[in-house]
């Protein structure tokens, strides 16, 4: 069914208001997991309300906090709050800082669930003309390039860059699929495909439970994701003061954000990325082939929904659950 | 034969000092390829002088200067210069930057050549105790996933962590080969690996002569490959005023260094990388291997040969060439 961008919103903050935050906070989390659903990443939308730790349940000690803050950083201590919310917190307070400074850095960390999709953090940034790179670390999942253990989680990072259009918004999780794919293909009984993941001995599985309690493989099967992997977890362990390399701990989040205006001015800098872009988008395919640049493409379609409260669709039977939360 | 890197040192910088550049100039280039040699990515290193456009032979229109500057920001003109030069300059002014102010970001453009191993740039901003990450555009080589027409250079990112051991560095071509690889290929006769490359019809080669008028694919030979080279183009296209999506034109180059006292404190930060890296060297293996982690596990002994004025094994006839010139 198509649901409107304006009563998913107000569905949600409901949920999330009814307990165990403020509506003020509420509808902060609220805006991450619509802009997953109105960008289709709906693995990072509703389903967060739904699943074992629906982020409604999560009882914050305290309300997100600054612990240590510059004129271009800030760490936030997230209370124990749902991700989301000390993400939001620490975006927000970085952005305000890097359009003052030309450049913030910003981390949370005492959150103990996912932080939504980083898109939308990495989408915000853009959207007030900065660049942004976003980090979150999770609980280890997946093996480094020759081991057969779990160490890293599934570690995403984003990019945000502004153009003259939408901007250029790049998302991608360091693992060969991201965790919550592994769930859902054991609770549905389906195989996962090939070359994604290894059971505990390191042999290659198509079995999604064997491949949780095993390993899920980096991206390229190879020491280049491993690599990256290991970016993340040291800007979102070690540099945030989260936890890294664990299974029970404190899910760390990165943040960046700076000003095309420090090297040159960000007119030009949008002028120019949307050239790239075309030209990219104009190279030669093969006969009825087109060229897809993920998180971009569909994005200006995305954000119009967003803005001008149009409609997307859901499927029923998730709505009926959404209502009857 | 062995030869030690205070006279691979000399010989270097003389071929640099003999005609187009000072010797203050030559030592800061040759800082670079005896770094890339002493770290064994030797296609960085002494065969920049023995190419189609040699390092020394390159003619500077004027020294590099600074066209654009903050406290927190630099933009050099490299003039003309070898990429090295440009970078190094960038490089040295963004640090002292870095380490009064917490961050700073650099660009070099107007340069027409490689800037060597970037893994030399990284590691010098992680010695300072700062995080490090620098990029590089080159002339188009890589399709976009999807793609039969090369639109980015081969891309390389890297990054640089101080620990309380040798840095991390990890240097990587977000291209499934490097350039350099297809020129060795195409000298020596030999056939590229399958599943690297592609002629001008977007049929699979392993031919390095076609892929040199087709193109390289991404690193992953996925959409996320492509992302990654995207990223690169932009923060060293658009963003430093250089080329993008080139053949011929100016190779920008992207530097950024911040501190970890911003979000936290530098020691706990080395303390807690340094555990990190231990905890993803134990990680379980298949009996007999080893987790090896790339710009790190040799970095150590190559760091001890450079700061001890050590020997290093080179080609006889490499050496003979370096002395011929």
């Amino acid at each position: 069914m198509q649901i409107k961008i304006s009563e998913l919103r107000s569905l949600i903050i409901k949920i999330l208001s009814k307990e165990n935050y403020s509506v003020e906070e509420a509808e902060k989390m609220a805006d991450v997991y619509v802009f997953a659903e109105a960008t289709g990443k709906n693995t990072q939308g509703i389903l967060k309300l739904m699943g074992t730790e629906p982020a409604q349940n999560i009882k914050p000690k305290y309300a997100p906090k600054i612990v240590k803050e510059t004129s271009v950083s800030v760490l936030i201590d997230g209370g124990g709050a749902s991700g989301p919310l000390a993400a939001q917190v620490a975006v927000d307070t970085m952005i305000s800082k890097a359009e003052e400074h030309g450049f913030a850095i910003a981390g949370s960390s005492n959150t103990f669930s996912s932080t939504g999709a980083l898109s939308y953090y990495a989408h915000k940034i853009a959207k007030h003309n900065l660049i942004g790179i976003v980090a979150a670390g999770s609980p280890r999942a997946v093996a480094f390039h020759g081991g057969i253990e779990p160490v890293f989680g599934t570690n995403p990072i984003a990019f945000g860059f502004p153009t003259n259009e939408q901007p250029v918004v790049f998302d991608m999780a360091t693992s060969a699929m991201t965790f919550y794919g592994l769930v859902r293909a054991n609770a549905l009984g389906q195989s996962i495909p090939e070359n994604i993941a290894i059971d505990t001995q390191g042999n290659p599985t198509t079995d999604p439970a064997e491949a949780m309690s095993g390993a899920l493989l980096p991206f390229d099967r190879s020491y280049k994701g491993s690599g990256l992997g290991l970016i993340v977890e040291l800007l979102t362990g070690p540099l945030t003061g989260a936890s890294y390399v664990f299974d029970n701990g404190d899910w760390g989040t990165f943040f960046m954000a700076f000003s095309p205006n420090l090297l040159g001015d960000v007119e030009t800098f949008k002028k120019n990325a949307s050239d790239l872009i075309l030209k990219v988008k104009g190279a030669k395919t093969q006969p009825g082939q087109k060229i897809h640049i993920p998180g971009y493409d569909t994005l200006a379609e995305s954000e119009k929904i967003l803005e001008q409260d149009g409609s997307i669709e859901m499927e029923d039977s998730l709505i009926q659950k959404l209502k009857a939360l």
